[in-house]
């Protein structure tokens, strides 16, 4: 296990009971020996579910198995593993999603397609059936309702070389609690960042209202961030609305559904935060702000060239001001910029202007900056007033130790 | 000076003169204080040229030199300074290429739009215009016709972080010549790779003609090359025609002009794949190959995820035969593949097949291919029968230790 990010939160947040949601972690032994390894997360009725995916084009059988069951627009449960993602796994990967679900259907007495999954970890190893159906019973025995201390446990089950958990919470002035618990690490990128996000509200929202507010909070958060630009099989962002808030119904285009967006983009941006901040290897936390470019999906793709090149990425780690490799990512980023009027900040340092270095520019100062945990890197590129923020972490030996022998 | 690479070949090739060409190497102190760092080259009279250039949008000041006077079609010299890009320098770096290319046509008697430039190294720094013009006179002083020893000299003036000195050559059967030398080592990624190449022969060609083969041959080969997926601001790829050998001019179309863009290409893929073998850190090289793609762009893009993906190249590094890295690789690739007949390979070993792990693989014979210098991975993606073929190699902690203290 590697220790903790050096970048983690302080502690892990105070997350609230939501009403109608029940929490079982439990250690099946997957993969893992000594800790809990699968979370059933129980739903009351009526819940209703919206859900992102990756757009890798090899999904996890999971995946595919949630794509196929969205369309009820209901759930009853939600169930995790962690160690095994059931990628790449054929017809024995089917095989197991529907074991996963028939098995935890039979123990709540609801349908199969209610039952929503996601898996993470190794990827060509088949989930063992036998496991599963030892398992999951007693995992399923296990439920309480969810409480600050089911949320740690459920944020623990959920994690593969996390060195933390994550959780985050917000809640609306009509009362409706939002919570969410995610795992990430690696093989985080956009669409989608490499992980898993479960959130839990308990307002009332019809499953179309939902998942539009999911699909614009999700561009607005885990679409922007990247430790390593790799693209997990496994991505899966699942929303639940369990209806069990004594406030009103939520309905589009009111001041109560911008609210709850307001809320649940806040919970979804502090989620993508910590995955970044758990990044493997990370010891910086970097914003790339890039502004004046063409459009936005422009300033999008010149702040992702910044925060995924490896070679801007290892001069953070060392606390170097070379920001010849900004201008280096910026120009391969193929979008249109003005080299003679880009702009270049390290912190509030100004680094570059009109095509060359700024005169006033301190490399002292900017080194000074680079020094802190958390760095901030902006670029107006001088063509337009289109702009998007990322954020991203640095590149260490760390990244090297960790994925040259995850499986070992 | 980091350690030559495990990779580098066993020896500098022996390399032929080439008529109409000379070669003076010259310790300028610009960056390096014990070494060679300014190549000038003079060319015969009636020299034709062609030139490929990064596609980068922030082109440093002899990128935007040369392709200016390219259009003339003629060279009389190629000066090439290392250490120090010229790149984000503004109108004093215009005006530093202006005088280097002043200083030698004055030394040379020629003018100065038949005076080609390069520079690679740290950007962002001015160029000294008081050391080039005392160091550039004396440099143009010391010329000697090209033989095996004025190009060991010129292979070693051009590098900055490259480990060895990389050259090839071939001859064609009507006795025309080929030499190239190139530098590169980080910050390569296609189009261009991040290096410079430099490739003279005595034959006899129109720039027309000369343009469109080095067009052709760049698409097969210093395209083909990934290190880390950053592109410089340098990227420059010059081919010299002197003219001077006694066969007939090579013309479209016939036999000669078929057998000349052969001897081309293999002396530039031997150069690209040097370049690969110098890779920053490398300690694999390793050929992708993407067969039963949609298209030629489609398998060069899956190719290319596969290649620069951080979490497959730590992989390779650690010799672990994690196949669901490529398979995520190819996921996240987003070009057509069918995941139920995609097949992998490693080296010969089958690795997956029908949606999963093949039946027989043997991850200890996998392993036992990795443990090779030079590794082969190869995908079919099972929806067409194009193809395509690029180099890499790993990445390892010596990346890191390089390019966090590359200016200290």
């Amino acid at each position: 296990m590697s220790p903790v990010s050096p970048l983690a939160p302080d502690s892990f947040p105070e997350l609230p009971a939501v009403a109608g949601v029940e929490l079982a972690s439990h250690a099946a032994g997957i993969r893992y020996s000594d800790r809990d390894d699968v979370l059933i997360a129980r739903l009351a009725p009526d819940t209703t579910v919206a859900g992102v995916f990756t757009k890798s084009l090899c999904t996890a059988a999971p995946v595919d198995w949630c794509k196929r069951i969205l369309s009820g627009g209901t759930a009853r449960a939600l169930v995790v593993n962690s160690g095994n993602a059931n990628a790449f796994t054929g017809s024995a990967g089917e095989s197991a999603t529907a074991l996963t679900a028939d098995l935890v259907a039979a123990a709540l007495g609801v349908g199969a397609d209610q039952i929503h999954l996601a898996s993470t970890g190794v990827i060509g190893e088949v989930l063992p059936e036998d496991v599963l159906s030892a398992e999951l019973p007693k995992a399923a025995n296990k439920l309480v309702a969810s409480s600050p201390a089911a949320w740690v446990s459920a944020a623990d089950a959920i994690r593969t070389t996390d060195t933390f958990a994550k959780g985050a919470t917000a809640t609306t002035t009509s009362g409706q609690t939002i919570v969410g618990i995610a795992k990430g690490s690696g093989m985080i990128a956009p669409d989608m960042a490499t992980m898993l996000g479960f959130v839990f509200t308990d307002a009332t929202i019809d499953p179309t209202l939902l998942q539009e507010m999911l699909a614009v909070s999700t561009t607005r958060t885990f679409n922007r961030i990247t430790v390593d630009s790799d693209m997990s099989t496994s991505d899966t962002v699942l929303l639940f609305a369990t209806g069990q808030s004594a406030a009103d119904p939520i309905t589009a285009g009111t001041t109560e559904a911008a609210e709850f967006q307001d809320a649940l983009d806040a919970v979804n941006l502090d989620l993508a935060q910590q995955i970044v901040r758990d990044g493997e290897g990370a010891t910086k936390f970097v914003e790339v702000a890039v502004g004046g470019a063409e459009s936005d999906a422009a300033a999008s793709t010149i702040a992702l060239a910044i925060a995924n090149s490896p070679l801007v990425k290892t001069a953070l780690a060392a606390e170097d001001a070379n920001w010849g490799r900004i201008v280096m990512a910026i120009g391969k980023a193929g979008e249109r910029a003005d080299r003679d009027s880009l702009r270049i900040w390290i912190g509030d340092v100004l680094v570059a202007e009109s095509g060359k270095q700024a005169p006033e520019y301190s490399e002292e100062l900017a080194t000074d900056h680079l020094r802190n945990d958390n760095v901030h890197i902006t670029v107006d590129v001088g063509v337009g007033t289109a702009e998007a923020t990322v954020w991203t972490c640095d590149l260490t030996h760390g990244y090297i130790e960790i994925n040259a022998g995850y499986r070992t």
